[in-house]
Parts: structure tokens; C-alpha cells; sequence
């Protein structure tokens, strides 16, 4: 927390610089789509974008985005979905936090929003990608990027793949925002680059009426007569923040996001009388797999033994790690599953036994032994008593040498973001600490809590999914505000 | 959150039905004891309390404080304690969120803190409990209440027992209270019973002058010419506000508090323009022992497998048991080390051997026997090179019948509280989203964030040490505050 955001009263605004109807702070995933939906709906729309060009976090990502309902893809690639299936699926992806009215709002428009997002330009192709993986390396679109297919969830709604990677080799954030920030310019969207938003303007009443922002080094003074739509981020850049609210992501070593994900857009909204949720709650992500043949392995902890299903999402098996594994896990493989990762992963021993593996590893005597044997027993008859792991992945480690991958927090790649933010409604209004609407004010993207509270329930695209969907709804619901005279 | 907790603006209050110097909201631990110190610092004191009598939930609990750096007692005992040696375990306690300055304020006053409680006629027996409980049955007062002496905080500080517990057979929360209560209306502070606050009242720059509080069915203005103290708990009670911010508590059957820990203080705050942190941790507690023979027992997990140090503090194996063990654990045991829990633990399973107890509880075949066999031929050695359990509580499972006590969620006590709170410096004012300090406004006990900040690393007798100590300093500081005119 600083004083920067400190909201400030509309009389000490000596003069307006500049002004619009619908202001939207962050031309990332979420404001871009805010900008897109409150420019079609005839609002004067400005952006303040700090960076020099815009994108955001999504523009960084791999693009992808979780949507369903029966989208053309899926149709193509002969996958049946409803509305009635996503809201079984995404309620437990949401996690505890769930909110069964956000979810079902979310669900409900998904179909719509993939056909919104295709007129844009974005393309997606209609291919389906079977190989285990955190997105399609190649052109593919549709694939399992959550935990559909394993267990606990498998036995709770019926599987189907609803992660969307836009049609692009390797990663498709960047694809994905140059087309939505261009839609955004077409559609008569203003953006001001290199303008830092700081602190909200309010009325007498506590309505937001416009922002200061800081520009060519200096305060600028900009009135929106309808509302002003937060979409500057999360906080993972902003160390002090997660001591205060979420110290567990303290220990990941690498910050999925872009340098404005410092929870500036949450303080501003603080400082305008917002209150924030659901903030001690963060993704972490260790991508021990691709090659999918990594969730064939085995996760170890200190004394050699399992903790997690390896086949489940890596914001799961994560999770699993730092909390189970108290972030000392390795990957065990053989040489036929043994691929090179994404993510660069140490191969810390190599041995053509278990037990010189165990020996190198250092681990209790008889212990990784016993967990590799017990495995093999099970899954030559296609079970896993123990972590349910799916039949697919059901193999025994048979081909040495055997390998053991570092996965700890001091020796691999432990990614991270944040899922708290402000409090809103589904329709975006930002809510203050008694619950009641700040008029003029609106929040989406990572900068509020959305639609995912839990990064153990996590599926890839969520994240994007929601600031594009609710982005959308935000600049609806601004454009549609009274103005203000 | 909801509308209730408003801050209002003093140009709407029509007139003052009440008037002090300092309220003071809430009259349990910290409550109390903010009180003594306004009223001996010659401030008009009024405390609003909403139950007919004092106490709140410090009056529920053992009323174990955590002090040291040479309290009357340790020296009596024969234990050697430092202000430095405290600090370095506290900080390790405080967790992960740890703030620096406030675990060193706290520390270096302990010592004079237990002087001052003595001094308010409350009777600590210079005794000392060795057995592992989670406090003394009798009068005996010292003992290790936490971690001190347990992997892995043993191999970064000095074991020293610095849990004091009253001299009052049982628990000792209420007979604490009785003389912390007393002492506060003996200094002059006057209380009203069956009085609810409800919100802050603030002037044109947002300072806080007084509260809007009921009693006998209306609304009431209190004026408060220096400060409002909010005193009035955390929100274990408000299960809207855990499913916001700290989900995995409410999977935790039993609720530490008292009814009036529904976050109301916190909102309060909130309403007033103050900011909380630390909003998703908490405390959990399974308490499996004492008797302290059953820290010689194995904590297993559904697959049969051990996953703590079983002589850890219970709030950390506790957070074990739901994030290590999915809040599937059960205790083994074996007929010599079992005796009656205080509170009460079904036994699920009762087998002569090994082999029977695994089948009884449908564990993975031959995984509780290996997990019981390792630790056995370990135990003889005085070694646990898993868990490092202390040697103290090394011993072979060896006198059957064996023994299974129920742990998991759905068939044990968890019990739980909240760790977060108002944003406040370790002067216990209040800061708002920005950082700036709220004029007017303090927090103190569980209506703040506190010395400890996860429960994982906490010891018994933080909570109310620090609801204490912070009080005192929050009645010092309010009451120093320049009248108001």
C-alpha cells in the first residue's frame, strides 16, 4: 500500500486535461475488451495504457482460453458440450470461492463470447490436440488444459476439452492482443500509451467521476463521464503486496506477468473506497510436462514417495509440491518417457537402478524403492490405489536409465500469479467494504477476484477467459451508465 | 460484507447521546486491556460491548499468553530466556508475513508485560508442566506451547518454554478475564453491555471521532474526542466473509469464537476507509493430544503413509492433516501410548496386528505395515529420518491391540480462527488501502492483522499475548491523542 492511490475530491481538480465517457485503465486482455464493447456501444472510450504498447499479461501468455458451451471447434472436432457441463466443470475449477452466479453468467455467454472473439479476426482452428500438455505447440486449438479427465474431478462431470488456443505456432498471446487491441483502435477507441493512471476522481457522493494519471512527467487530469474500468492486473510484481496477503507465492521464483502486474489497478480501486478478496490466493505452476509423457513419471517428495496424481493440471500438481511436498518434489522417469521440457528442467541423477536412484537423491533407504515398486505392480493392472492417477498415464518405469528431474523451489522453475483482487458483481461493479456499489466504478481481468478463486482447481485459460468475457461486460455496463451531465 | 458497517459523516449525526475520551470497541482481551491503559492514562474510557458480560473469546480459551525474555517464572523454573532469543523464535512464529518491527516491540516488552498482568492480580505459579499437552491441566504455568523444540524450528532457535498459563486448574481464559474485566472498571473505564457498534463516525478529513453504536432497540452516537480502539475479534463466526477470503477454513467444524466473531470490528474498519491484510490465513486445530504419548503415535494419511513430525504444535500438524493429508489422517497408536483425548477422538479401528489395522481402514496393501515397520526399526535407533520427529518421542509401536483414532474432517474436531485483520502499524493505527494512517482509528487483538501471520508456525498463546500487549498499546496511543476539541 502507498499514498499514490489515494482517491481524490473532484473540487481540487483545478481543470480537466483531457476527457471521454468511459475511461479503462490497462490495455491488456481485459481493457481492451472493456474498450472494444463500450466504443460499438457509442461511448467516447479512452485507455490509459502505462506500457508502450499494449497487450498486457495476455499479450505474454500462450493465448489460451477456456470456453465451451458447444463452440464451433468443438462441434468440429466432435465433442459434445452444454452450458449445464461447463457450470458442473467450472464450479469446481473455481474452487471454494465459488460464485454460483458469476460462474453461471460465464458459462452461459462462453459459446457467444468464442463467436464474438472470432469476428474480431482471431482464428482458431478446428483441431483438437490429444497429447497432454499445457497448450498445442503447433496450429491445433482445443485441447484438455485443465483437470477434466482426472481425478477427483473426472468423477464429477463429465469430461470435455474447453482450453482454445487462437490458431498460432507456439505461444498465441501476442496473436491474440494485436488483433483485440486492433479492434479496439477500430472501434473508435482512444489509447494514451505511457500514461500511468495513479488515483480516482470522486464526487461529493463517492462516485468516480474521472482519473489522475501521470503523463510526459506530468499530472493529468482526465473526466469520464460514465465510469472508469480498472483492468491494470494482479499484483505478483509487488513483493510488499504478497507478504501482506499472499506470502506462499513469496517462495516461487518466477513472475508470470508483465512489470504493470504491481496491483496498482487494485490500489487505485482501494484508494476509491473498493474492497479486495479472495487475496491470498495465487497459481503456481512447475511445467514438468510437455512432452506428455512426464504425466507417465513419478512426483517424489524428500522421502521418496508420491503426493499428487502426476496427470493432473500443473497448477494442481503444483500446488502439490509447495504444499505436500514442502516444494523438495523430483520427477522420476525412465529413458523412454524422459523428454526435454518447455521450461528447462536439471536432470540431478541418472542411474540404472531404483535404488542407486534413491542413493543419489539421498532419500530414506528403501523408500523411493518401494514407492517405484508399488507403482509398477499397480499399473501393469492399470491401477493407482493410491493417487488415481488415470489409466492412461498407467505405466511401469521399466526402461533404465532412470532419471530424476529437479522440480524444487530452489533448483526449477516454479511460476506464479495472483487470483485475489476487488470485489465486484458479475455485472463489474466494484463493491466497498459494506457491500454497496461505488457508482462509476468497474473492475475485470486479474485486477478483480474473477470467475477462478483457487489455483489448485485452475484450468489453463480461465484467467484469459474471464478478462475477456467480463472486460466485455464492464465496458457494456459503463457505456450503458447514465452520463453524468 | 455489508451496508451495515458504513462509516457516516459527523454533519449527519443530529446529536452525541454519549461522550468519551477514548472508545473503545469490544471488551475481551484486547478490549480489556486497551481500556486500563486509556483510563490510568486519564482519558474518559467507554467500552461498547455487544454480549451482556466481558471477556469475548479470550474468556472461551486457555488463556495461555505467549511471553518471555525472562518473565518471573522462566527464571524460577531454571530456563534462560533473552529478548534475542525470543525474537528469533517469534519471527520464525510469526510465518511467512512476518513484520519485523512489530515481532521486536513485542518481544522487548514482554517481560514488563507479564509484570503488568501480575500485577492486575492475575496469579502465575512458578511451575513448570513438562508433559506435551496443549496446556497445563493444573496450576502449573510454564511450558512449551509451541514449536520451540520441535524439527525444524529446534535447529534455528534455543528451545525455551514461554507459554504462561494462569494459576487456575483447566482453563484459564475466564479466570484471566475476570481480572483483566475488573481491573478495567476498577480504573474507571465505564462499560456498556448489549451495546453493538456499528459504525464510525468521521469528520470532513476523514478522521474518526466517535461510532454509531445500538442499544435497547436504537441507534445511539457515542463521541469519542481522542480515538476509537476497535477491539471486537476476527470473523470465524461469518461464513460469507471465510468464503471470501479464507476458504479452506470452512471446512473446519468447529469455530473457535465467541458469537461475537462475525467480523463486525473488522467491517467496521473496513467502512471507515481501513484496509485488511492477511485475510486468508488462519489457525487450525485438531487436538489429538494431549496425552503427550500420543505425539509418540503415527499420523498417517489415507494411502497409509506419515506426512509430519507428529510432536509438531497441533496448528501445524493440523494444517498438515488438511493440506499434506487432504483432511483424511488418523492416529496410531498402540495400547500403551492411547489414553482419552480431552477432546473426544472416535477409535475407527482396534487390530492385534499390523496387517489387520491396514485392512480396517482400507489403506493401499502392505503400506501401513511399512510405513509402521520403517519407523519401528528407525524409533530403536532414536532416529526419524523422514520427519525428524524428536528423539523424546521416538519409540516402536510394539504393545498391540493397535490402534486407529479418527483425525480426518468429516469425523474429528477441526477447530479454527482467523489471522487476519485491519491493516495497522505496529503502533496499532489504522492505515487505509493507501498506507496513510487513519487519524483516530486503532486495532488491536484478531480485529487486526497480528504478530503471527500463519498458523502453520503458530504457538499457543500468541493470539492472546499479542491482543493483550497490542491493546495496551492502542489504549496508550488513543488516549495520547490531542483532544479533538
Amino acid at each position: 500500500m502507498n499514498d499514490r492511490h489515494a482517491s481524490v475530491q473532484v473540487a481540487e481538480v483545478a481543470r480537466w486535461d483531457d476527457e471521454c465517457d468511459v475511461l479503462v485503465v490497462g490495455f491488456g486482455g481485459a481493457g481492451a475488451c472493456a474498450a472494444i464493447e463500450a466504443a460499438r456501444a457509442g461511448a467516447r472510450t479512452l485507455v490509459l495504457e502505462r506500457a508502450s504498447g499494449g497487450g498486457g499479461t495476455t499479450a505474454l501468455s500462450t493465448g489460451v482460453c477456456y470456453m465451451g458451451g458447444g463452440t464451433r471447434v468443438q462441434e468440429a472436432c466432435g465433442f459434445q458440450d452444454s452450458v449445464e457441463d461447463m457450470i458442473a466443470f467450472v464450479r469446481m475449477a473455481a474452487g471454494r470461492g465459488c460464485e454460483e452466479a458469476r460462474v453461471r453468467m460465464f458459462c452461459e455467454g462462453s459459446r457467444e463470447h468464442f463467436a464474438w472473439l472470432c469476428a474480431l479476426g482471431v482464428e482458431f482452428a478446428d483441431a483438437y490436440e490429444p497429447e497432454k500438455t499445457t497448450h498445442p505447440f503447433g496450429e491445433e486449438c482445443l485441447h484438455f488444459s485443465g483437470n477434466e479427465t482426472v481425478h477427483p474431478f473426472v468423477e464429477h462431470a463429465a469430461p470435455v476439452p474447453r482450453g482454445h488456443k487462437p490458431k498460432q505456432a507456439g505461444e498465441a498471446g501476442a496473436y491474440l492482443m494485436r488483433l483485440v487491441n486492433a479492434a479496439a483502435e477500430d472501434s473508435g477507441a482512444r489509447v494514451r500509451y505511457d500514461c500511468i493512471a495513479c488515483r480516482l476522481v470522486v464526487d461529493d457522493r463517492q462516485a468516480v467521476v474521472g482519473v489522475i494519471a501521470r503523463a510526459d512527467g506530468r499530472e493529468t487530469a482526465v473526466r469520464a463521464a460514465r465510469g472508469v474500468v480498472l483492468c491494470a492486473g494482479g499484483f505478483i510484481m509487488n513483493d510488499a503486496m504478497l507478504a501482506e496477503h499472499a506470502p506462499m507465492l513469496l517462495q516461487c521464483n518466477y513472475k508470470a506477468g508483465s512489470p504493470g502486474d504491481d496491483g496498482s489497478g487494485i490500489n487505485i480501486g482501494l484508494g476509491g473506497g473498493g474492497a479486495a478478496i479472495n487475496m491470498g490466493e495465487g497459481l503456481v505452476l512447475n511445467a514438468y510436462y510437455p512432452p506428455g509423457s512426464h504425466a507417465k513419471g513419478l512426483l517424489v517428495d524428500a522421502a521418496g514417495r508420491r503426493f499428487i496424481n502426476e496427470d493432473a493440471y500443473i497448477g494442481r500438481t503444483t500446488d502439490a509440491m509447495l504444499t505436500k511436498a514442502d516444494g523438495r518434489a523430483w520427477l522420476i522417469v525412465d529413458t523412454e518417457l524422459w523428454g526435454k521440457t518447455q521450461v528447462p528442467h536439471k536432470l540431478v541423477a541418472v542411474e540404472d537402478t531404483f535404488a542407486d536412484l534413491e542413493a543419489a537423491l539421498e532419500m530414506p533407504a528403501g523408500q523411493l524403492v518401494s514407492t517405484i515398486e508399488t507403482f509398477n505392480r499397480n499399473a501393469v493392472r492399470g491401477l493407482d490405489p493410491e493417487h488415481h492417477k488415470s489409466s492412461a498415464y498407467l505405466r511401469p518405469l521399466h526402461s533404465p536409465p532412470y532419471a530424476a528431474l529437479d522440480c524444487t523451489t530452489t533448483g526449477s522453475i516454479y511460476g506464479a500469479l495472483t487470483l485475489g483482487g476487488l470485489a465486484t458483481l458479475p455485472s463489474t461493479e466494484v463493491l466497498d467494504a459494506t457491500g454497496q456499489v461505488i457508482p462509476g466504478l468497474f473492475a475485470a481481468g486479474r485486477n478483480a477476484a474473477g470467475v477462478c478463486r483457487e489455483g489448485r482447481t485452475y484450468a489453463s485459460g480461465l484467467s484469459i477467459a474471464d478478462a475477456t468475457f467480463f472486460g466485455r461486460v464492464a465496458g457494456k455496463a459503463a457505456a450503458a451508465r447514465d452520463a453524468l451531465g
